[in-house]
């Protein structure tokens, strides 16, 4: 039995870029709305970043999936449509950016459910979520399976696709990984303070093209995570259509969008499953 | 339409250097006065960075622009007037270095009117402002805009000069970046404690030289960020010399000082407006 | 009189891996068990990196020693023996991964009995002993011996085995070293805090590189200290794997599981002793 | 009028060692003192690092100069004497490399004077003196001159000697920089948490070569710092020998002891004097 997810490529890599803007700072602390440098940093995002993204993408003709939090999709109202337009995917990234494991269950459900409203209010059809901070709950997989939506791409259990067990059914997981990210190689903020030295885009190219060497052999799921206010500027954005040029140049590594991969992944008859559980943590052998 | 501010170039950079000296420090807390060797790493700025940096323009025959706070220029009385001797700008970058984000506004404008009462007592003409840090408040551009500047470099929001529209009519703003800030790369202190590992000009001059081909390809604005009391050292300065002898053999690159920018942007009938608002971070959103 | 540990090679290779899963992070807060994507951050060390690993020391035919927290050994039963079967080493890796110098003496011998009982209980045999986090107590050493173990691998005073005397006779200390730990160069989490930049696979491989040469100058034990859930990556796991393949084609270096190192040392009469002592740190001198 | 204190060279490289062994750490807290593995890794410095750097200074022929906290000599008695047989300099340290900073100016001096009475009870002549922490006061050049000390080697107010006019007339600084020490490169430790990445020896040569070849254009001090704990590693003292074996090459670089040094600068009536103050920083600049 062989994996079909794959369409025989050495690799898939998916694309996907979260358009966060100003959330995940507001998430730290709703008085950085007061710090307009800061703010205007987030807003190169949406307003720089994505349709210099979006032309490359036309250019490179590789497809990809942008996560957009629903305040994000609210305030700049033709940004969801935007990335539709030019065939890509739109996902659910939370509403607020906050955290689920930052909130109550109750919480966690009605920022879920109200991001959805925002979408369902433009007319963006939602296939998949990704956590705030890729931090989910253990309720999160199940919010997801319950509002029908087919993938989520929070979790790090595995390097290729894996089917998770909820309560309202199967779902299946797009594994991220933070060696795949590019907020730890470039952000940089002083308030409120954020990374440290500023990674150059060779390195970084350099890190993604032994981490996709290192998956053609190994079968797996490539998939990376940037963001518009990171990767959008201009030395960087080079350094990402060099990554896409390597990728395409290999011959054996496919690109799609996140909901496709999820498609064959469910279809996919040998896609392990797993049903990850909270691990107990004995009060007496971890007292803190 | 072309925009004009170009001049035909495929990049245009403006060397900036903020001679902070003690400043950044004390603002941190007053008490590192009593800190000899940190004082000394500090004044290495103007005392021997500086002096040697002005060489070395004159060396390659490019102009840049000097941010210095107010409490500087007043304690060094010479230091502004070297500057512009050179055909060099020197520009407003506060009274004490303390970010706006950090004051009220009367303390801000109060800082900001200190500073320019001291280059006037100097008789250095100023055209442009830099806010501590870049951190800006929603009241910085005003207060730039009310007392007749002509820009600001102070914002993120594009990497290309855009006009903002103030209530005492617009200015235009040099957007900086983290990326080409050299503190990221170089500062380090023990207290207050600042910076990690310390970073080789090879990778920054790297890392420059990646962002500058990336702006050719995109026709932006490299608004470098160099301080003297880092970059001044001998194998930064080598640096940063192999930098802009780079520059200079791309053939493409216009060096230019950040008055002049902002007067060919502000005549550029291409130059797009923004009129950036505190976005509304409601606390049931964002509780924190 | 030569030292008989190395049977001639250049330098003596121990390629170790802490098989971590969970424990250090609920060490670090049990509450942390509630992070779904954390808990699979952490997972994917047992369930994907361990069988990629042992899959490849299989290709490239070297031993290896595996340090196993008890509680992990506990909650996957098979995960010890499927390591012991291949002919590697299990070693005792403390139960909860929490470090003696954070318990008291009676927890501390409570937590090392508790993971040799688990270990006992799977028919596991135990020669040596690492303390978690590398943060022995001056009690360590006793306990390792007390209990008939041969070898501790948690002090970093040489880069050779020593003896070190302790009240229940002499062990073979083969010491270790955060720059051949991993741990510094690819742990990331947001929560708890770990990690600033992530490093890409071809620094590390040359920081081995380097130190491997090092110590095939001076003769020494080159003592890698690996996660799977850091190492088993894709890009990682060829990066140890092409350090493996030089360290082979040098033609000098030997590799060897840590049991058979400390055998080796505690049979060769030149191997020095050390007593290390508390410091006596007088209240007068260091008040704090 | 030429300066003297060159020789003729193009830069002169006082190479320097911090013989630190636990003080750094026991200064952050008197309990570390019940870490065995931290203080392992300090005691590497004395007793490996330190002898294996000597014998690496023999090779190379270059005389060095040793920073000694009087605490760490007086509990390895041979220690200092082991340092000056071989033709190097043993220079003050402090007693307990507690910073300056944080003693009052009684605790600072009766620590400077303990270590003094430490190094005349073992027969070493000291000339210099060198801040723990780099963390002067301003009593601290002071206190070198008043007891008969040549030369400092603690401030950062150049990249040349400069003479600094003190209450009992003048002495001369050595100046360091962060860049050029290995701390900020290589220390790592999880308990006091220090360091970040840990960076490979490949980058720390590519730095000090960089710094190097800036300071042969600029004939300024390389006053490199190095701990025996840190750069007695294999990997890093092949990097500290491929290093020197560079400055060796240039032809034009001149090493020295820093009282060698500190001699001829002293005699060079071209040296500048400065006589640094604490700025004045108001309480209504600077609140905080």
């Amino acid at each position: 039995m062989t994996d079909n997810w794959h369409h025989g490529a050495a690799a898939v890599v998916t694309l996907t870029f979260d358009v966060d803007a100003e959330t995940p700072i507001l998430a730290q602390g709703r008085h950085y709305a007061r710090h307009a440098s800061t703010m205007s940093h987030q807003a190169y995002g949406p307003e720089v970043g994505l349709p210099r993204i979006l032309a490359m993408l036309d250019d490179l003709g590789v497809p990809a999936t942008f996560f957009v939090p629903g305040w994000v999709a609210e305030r700049r109202p033709g940004l969801a449509a935007s990335i539709v337009e030019r065939g890509h995917e739109v996902a659910h990234h939370s509403y607020s950016h906050r955290p689920p494991t930052s909130m109550t269950p109750e919480e966690e459900r009605a920022d879920f459910e109200r991001a959805l409203a925002v979408f369902a209010g433009q007319g963006i059809e939602i296939s998949g979520h990704r956590a705030a901070l890729w931090e989910a709950s253990w309720q999160t997989a199940d919010l997801v399976a319950e509002h029908g939506l087919r993938y989520d791409s929070s979790l790090m259990g595995d390097d290729r696709p894996y089917r998770v067990a909820t309560r309202s059914g199967d779902i299946v997981e797009l594994p991220v990984h933070w060696s795949l990210d590019d907020w730890e190689q470039y952000a940089y903020l002083p308030e409120p303070h954020i990374g440290s030295v500023i990674e150059s885009p060779a390195k970084v190219l350099e890190l993604w093209r032994s981490e996709l060497d290192g998956m053609r052999r190994y079968r797996c799921l490539f998939n990376l995570c940037a963001h518009p206010f990171l990767s959008g500027r201009p030395g960087r954005a080079e350094a990402l259509r060099r990554f896409v040029e390597y990728a395409l140049e290999c011959g054996d590594v496919r690109f799609a969008r996140c909901r496709d991969v999820a498609g064959d992944a469910a279809a996919d008859a040998a896609l392990p499953t797993r049903s990850p559980q909270p691990p107990d943590a004995d009060p007496e052998v971890y007292p803190v």
